[in-house]
């Protein structure tokens, strides 16, 4: 069948998708969400069927195609192409046997990452995957088969070196700026660290939210592979290096429902390592009440499966649960985050030595790891004689950004002081609350905006002193941060 | 926020979409799927997010809807309106919950349907609920509840009478046209019977597309109950009457994987034969290789699942278990089947006996369920007293037909004879070519299209005699219906 193509002007955010007019739709038998083939001189494409049961959009004899479909078959709008019925991608016979709770083969998970990565599913079908792997679990041989397929059917860093460290810590927790602290550390020690990081999906800030304070952070892997030969290690984003593709698509389906498929979880990050060479990974499960991680027993389990796909992927894991009940560092919010690492680097009196205390522990199990001995001192030592900050320093000039002083960097011009009710002993600090009242203020998109903790969990305050301030860079943002703060109840202070 | 609405021209379908520009989506911090609210005036309705990518479809402070949104709040483009951040719908916390293998409470199944009624689920999540149900399936109490949520959230209709006959077979067998035989015969028995029937979805004639040949099938609620109340009966099509809306929506989600959740297939018959207020109800339920139900082993646990439910909702339910190996009648197609129908009414020599025996056994258990004996005589006694002819044709001109002959049913004008390759017996027919078949030959859009089969199982065939023709409308489908026909290998003789 021949239709002239409408180019309607919609981006569908990834799968390949075609509006047929009823009456046509009819004529091939063709119900919505079946597929048809696209052909245009010497190109093919198969897309996704949704059909107009109107002729207002899509007339008798048009064709409406998603952006997505116009740029894979460089077609026009009016261009002639000619349709017809396609078969389902052979990957849908796999994800139904998946809901049937049988165990997928290398080839049926190679094909559909395949077909997720080329949009060939709908967002239908790809539910129906996630919704599989969350109710029959994945075994491990199945999360390393999804791993591996990830980490094939996108973009990879090859670095001919040995040890390449790398480390993750699993979300949820406000502050927690790890990585900041921790790559300069270790590349000033010598070691290859090509960190990636995420920006933020529903807290204040990610990693690579903070870092883009200091300098760039979205580079392709060409670029990361020269930052990194220059300066042993990176912290960059790892939105833009498309390294496990298939991931982020799965990620956006799981968060309606916000699970978190376990075999998922743990491919997605084991495929992130693993594109970027990494030998050596230290992987930290904070767990807390707001955390992604709530109890010890499923942070033990989950510790085991990394354990268990790291020997098969020959990598050398080492997993440690830490403590998400409250936020860890000060500043909470990219810029307030950013000043409390240069603070952190450079000695300062005002540095977070919770933040501190975290990090020179995870150095001294990365060292352990890498062979060398007294982690501890070492990272201490390395922090005190300024190593790690003019390595820092290092990293920063190589994704492009200055040297500035903590204290210029710009924070949000409207601040309000939330003050103790009472005298007592601070005795939980709610997460959830402290993410939600960053994020009203502003955070992510204000760099300045966000909220500066003055008390943590254990410490004594009085009557009407400063528990925190909220900062905002517009008026109205302040406003509407302040009033979630009067009705959220963050210190808990007995 | 106050954003202009702009008219995009679409209709998603059924799930209430708005598109929102990325930058505006930033500062209330939304994300996709998402929700939000929409005020216009007094008018307020909860719509899920969509963000567009870049300025061109929808610019900044544009709020792009679909049709569905625009009359739901009755706005029209240009209109401002005010967006704030809504929560998520209730439901969705009770689908994670059944995903997570719980049982679901009344209140929560109640308000799952609800919620997928009124278009307040996207399609992801409607296919988490689907999944759900699949992978944990649903205890007979679910199945109770979501069959009494479905028509409590539907149309219903009330019969003062006792017994309320209904019948229902489950599909995938190529003719078997049993309620337009079984209808007549206890409507003529002096029994009451709404039958209410599907269009095909999958195969090239439903009943009702069938019963479409000699009468209207489309009818409301009002409508359809002045119908029984003259006839004593009716075969009219479910979808026109919102019997149990959910159902529809639910369909329409498992169809790109094809699957069948277990507790959906009985609540959705079970709530459309409740819906119309039936007592007594067969269920027939045909095993084959390529009908719904494959293996004796599902067929008996599906009985017995009918059973138990039909006992809560304190009904009289009686399973059937019977052939589905091969087509049932002769014609296969709209009018090829309504003319065998009328043939059969008729006591035409040309009826087609293998439907007259399954119907007669399925009156005869009809019979014995109200109390009424010797069923089988009785119902061969009203078909070849013609009162079943008679009962027939008051049906028809209740909904609007006439009467008209067998003979001047128009059939297709294009027609091939598909003959046999050599002598030997009938093995085997392919149920699923059949239907392929029909269908690319133009069924059930082209009332007249599809197969006319003269051989059945265990028949004797001579070389070169006729197994089947083909139907079609018009000269291309013929064309390439021939070539379907000429790859398939439909019969199997030996």
């Amino acid at each position: 069948m021949e239709l002239k193509v409408k180019d309607i002007d919609i981006s569908s955010g990834g799968p390949l998708i075609a509006i047929m007019n009823h009456k046509d739709a009819k004529m091939l038998d063709i119900h919505v969400m079946d597929r048809i083939k696209i052909r245009r001189r010497h190109k093919v494409e198969t897309v996704v069927v949704d059909i107009a049961q109107s002729d207002k959009l899509i007339p008798k004899g048009r064709l409406g195609v998603f952006e997505e479909v116009l740029s894979s078959l460089k077609i026009r709008n009016n261009d002639k192409v000619d349709i017809t019925i396609a078969r389902k991608p052979l990957s849908i016979n796999y994800i139904k046997k998946k809901l049937d709770g049988q165990r997928l083969s290398k080839q049926e998970i190679d094909q559909i990452v395949w077909d997720i990565v080329h949009n060939k599913l709908s967002a239908v079908e790809l539910t129906y995957f996630v919704a599989a792997c969350y109710t029959n679990v994945m075994s491990t041989e199945e999360t390393i088969l999804l791993t591996k397929a990830m980490v094939k059917h996108g973009e990879t860093l090859r670095l001919n070196k040995y040890p390449v460290v790398d480390k993750h810590s699993i979300g949820g927790i406000p502050g927690n700026r790890t990585s900041m602290i921790v790559v300069p550390i270790i590349a000033a020690a010598g070691y290859c660290i090509p960190k990636t990081s995420s920006r933020s999906i529903t807290s204040p800030a990610g990693t690579a939210d903070t870092m883009e304070v200091l300098a760039n952070v979205a580079f392709s892997i060409k670029k990361m592979n020269d930052i990194v030969l220059k300066a042993n290690g990176c912290i960059v984003w790892g939105g833009s290096l498309n390294l496990a593709p298939a991931d982020d698509k799965i990620i956006a389906v799981e968060r309606p429902l916000e699970i978190d498929a376990e075999s998922q979880l743990l491919a997605s990050i084991m495929a992130k390592k693993h594109s970027v060479s990494s030998t050596h990974i230290l992987i930290d499960i904070p767990i807390g009440r707001d955390a992604k991680v709530k109890s010890m027993f499923s942070a033990l389990k989950l510790k085991k499966e990394f354990e268990r796909i790291g020997k098969r992927l020959k990598k050398r894991i080492k997993v440690i649960i830490t403590d998400g009940s409250q936020p860890i560092g000060n500043g909470i919010g990219p810029s307030l985050e950013a000043r409390d690492v240069l603070w952190l680097l450079k000695r300062d009196p005002r540095r977070p030595l919770d933040l501190e205390k975290k990090c020179i522990g995870m150095c001294a199990n990365i060292f352990s790891m890498v062979g060398a001995k007294d982690g501890s001192k070492k990272a201490s030592d390395i922090l005190n004689s300024g190593r790690a900050y003019q390595k820092m320093i290092e990293i920063i000039k190589a994704q492009g950004g200055k040297e500035i002083a903590a204290e210029d960097i710009p924070i949000g011009k409207y601040f309000y002081d939330i003050l103790s009710s009472k005298n007592g002993k601070v005795r939980e600090i709610d997460n959830i609350s402290i993410s939600r009242i960053a994020r009203i203020a502003g955070a992510p998109h204000d760099k300045g905006a966000g909220i500066y903790l003055y008390k943590h969990v254990s410490d004594k305050v009085k009557k009407r002193e400063k528990l925190f301030t909220i900062y905002a860079e517009s008026e109205r943002e302040m406003e509407y941060a302040k009033e979630a703060a009067k009705k959220s109840r963050v210190f808990n202070i007995k």
